[in-house]
């Protein structure tokens, strides 16, 4: 028994079998033709298919999962990734289901992309045999998911754990959502690098203006570049204390491309974690780096067969704003 | 069969018994000996059980459900209100469960005030057949609590929902939770009429400082009196937007003194609502007034008995932070 997974990225639409303790076992590839139209890129998507189809593993498909750049709909089974203009509510879940290779009965999961890395740790990363979880990326963006009582909870349109837009200054910047003093504009790595260069940084002569090179300017001691990161280590503190208070969180897993700077990140992170998350039931909560990298969305993907039913329990098989 | 409830406040122990549409059939209520010994005040608890065991219901007691101020413990069954001192970790839950009176195999189940307002409200209330909801207490604090997926979410402690304390202005004032620029800072009866006293505004002669007189005076166009209503309004409006973003919610209920001020609260909140909460899955979130009001904590209790098995869901029967 295998499961399959679709990742559809901005620069990538990645495809692979996997096996029972979420190993690849298979993948297939194909660059996203992101500026073209809604069906070359859906033609991207059957190669990808059809690739893994001739795979004879294939036979044993068990599930198909499919994690996405958002927003996402799973609830319409619809994707309009902010990268990929053409596709907008595009029924993808509707067109994989119905594309020849796809076995009758295989009915397509779809999730977004943070709650496919949060599937991921909880199955064989970081967050594994927690019951109370939030997964975080932080990278150009933030975006996070959450494993509450043993389990993904992705929300009615699979969205739930979106914590790059919650609001930790009310009277903040503007962000490009419409809200203000969102964590995405102090914590993402476009907002370091734009705080740092705010701040009178500049990045060594003939290198771009990116949150690597803030990061190397902060190990060397300059303290433009380490308050760029402490700005940024404050804003997901509140906004993780905000949502232990919420939910209540036994862990906290942050992945994604900043993360990797390690203790520029986790340090003031920490730090400021300890002033706002002061509550006896949301003190002391661990916060660790995440435990999967490059593989993590397809794997995700594929754990979302066994989360589709906690889909379901969050009501996403009910029609309108009322359960039955 | 009845339900049995206890609603431990910082006035009045009542308790009552409840049948299976949510309906009061038996009351009990002692003053709260608040200032005096662990042992008077659980003598308190003893005689209310004692009077509502004197009626005939009592034989067919199917759960007992404790809602109790805060802040709880529900894993370990104790509770420590701020303003009942010499309860700190007092072990509720066994002392109740071992009172005479209470029949064999009858297992307590303690939740936090707003909690079990919560799970009222999705019983016979407001939030009935909503899936996932945030009930929310705007009174001297704030407090709330979370439907998700159908049940309550009351986190493994109990003290789910907690949207009181999280921060909506990272560099705000100190809160005595220890963190910064909290909703309850802002949004309290206690924030409203402080914000309006320190903006100029001052009561009528020989009235006190009340939310309920800075209403009044809101009402007579007191632009002072509005802006504190209005710093209200957004600071709530942030922090459900926020709550929104993390778990996708259906409704908003908001009950409490302050939400019986009606437009006063609850149009600046839906208008700045607009604005914080921007995603596609967070859009047109309907606010509503609670649809109970003096029972809601004895009734909520009683739900409670049914809540029981989604604490379990969450991983309060298990121990530590792993999930088994």
């Amino acid at each position: 028994m295998v499961y399959g997974a679709l990742d559809i990225g901005g620069t990538k639409i990645a495809g692979a079998l996997v096996d029972a303790e979420g190993h690849v076992v298979a993948r297939a590839q194909r660059p996203t033709p992101a500026r073209e139209s809604a069906e070359v890129l859906m033609a991207a998507v059957a190669a990808v298919l059809d690739e893994l189809a001739t795979r004879p593993e294939w036979a044993s498909l068990s599930c198909l999962g499919i994690g996405s750049a958002g927003p996402v709909d799973t609830f319409a089974g619809t994707v309009s990734p902010v990268n990929i203009p053409a596709w907008r509510s595009f029924p993808l879940v509707e067109r994989v289901r119905s594309h020849p290779a796809v076995p009758d009965g295989i009915e397509p999961v779809l999730v977004g992309d943070a709650v496919a890395m949060t599937a991921a740790e909880h199955w064989i990363g970081a967050a594994k045999d927690t019951a109370n979880a939030l997964c975080m990326v932080v990278s150009t963006g933030v975006g996070g998911g959450l494993v509450l009582g043993g389990s993904v909870h992705a929300g009615r349109t699979g969205n739930a754990g979106h914590i790059g837009h919650i609001t930790v200054d009310q009277h903040g910047p503007l962000c490009p959502c419409g809200a203000r003093g969102c964590v995405e504009r102090y914590a993402s790595g476009t907002a370091i690098a734009a705080h740092a260069l705010e701040s009178g940084w500049t990045p060594p002569a003939g290198l771009p203006a990116t949150a690597r090179e803030v990061a190397a300017s902060a190990r060397a001691g300059d303290p433009r570049a380490l308050a760029a990161f402490d700005r940024a280590g404050r804003a997901l503190a509140a906004a993780i204390a905000a949502t232990a208070a919420l939910v209540e969180l036994d862990l906290v897993v942050v992945g994604g491309g900043v993360s990797q700077t390690g203790d520029l990140l986790f340090a003031p992170l920490r730090h400021h974690l300890k002033a706002y998350a002061a509550l006896d039931f949301t003190r002391d909560l661990p916060v660790v780096p995440a435990g999967l990298a490059l593989d993590a969305g397809l794997i995700g993907a594929a754990a979302a067969g066994v989360a589709a039913s906690e889909l379901s329990r969050a009501g996403a098989g009910t029609r309108g704003r009322t359960a039955t």
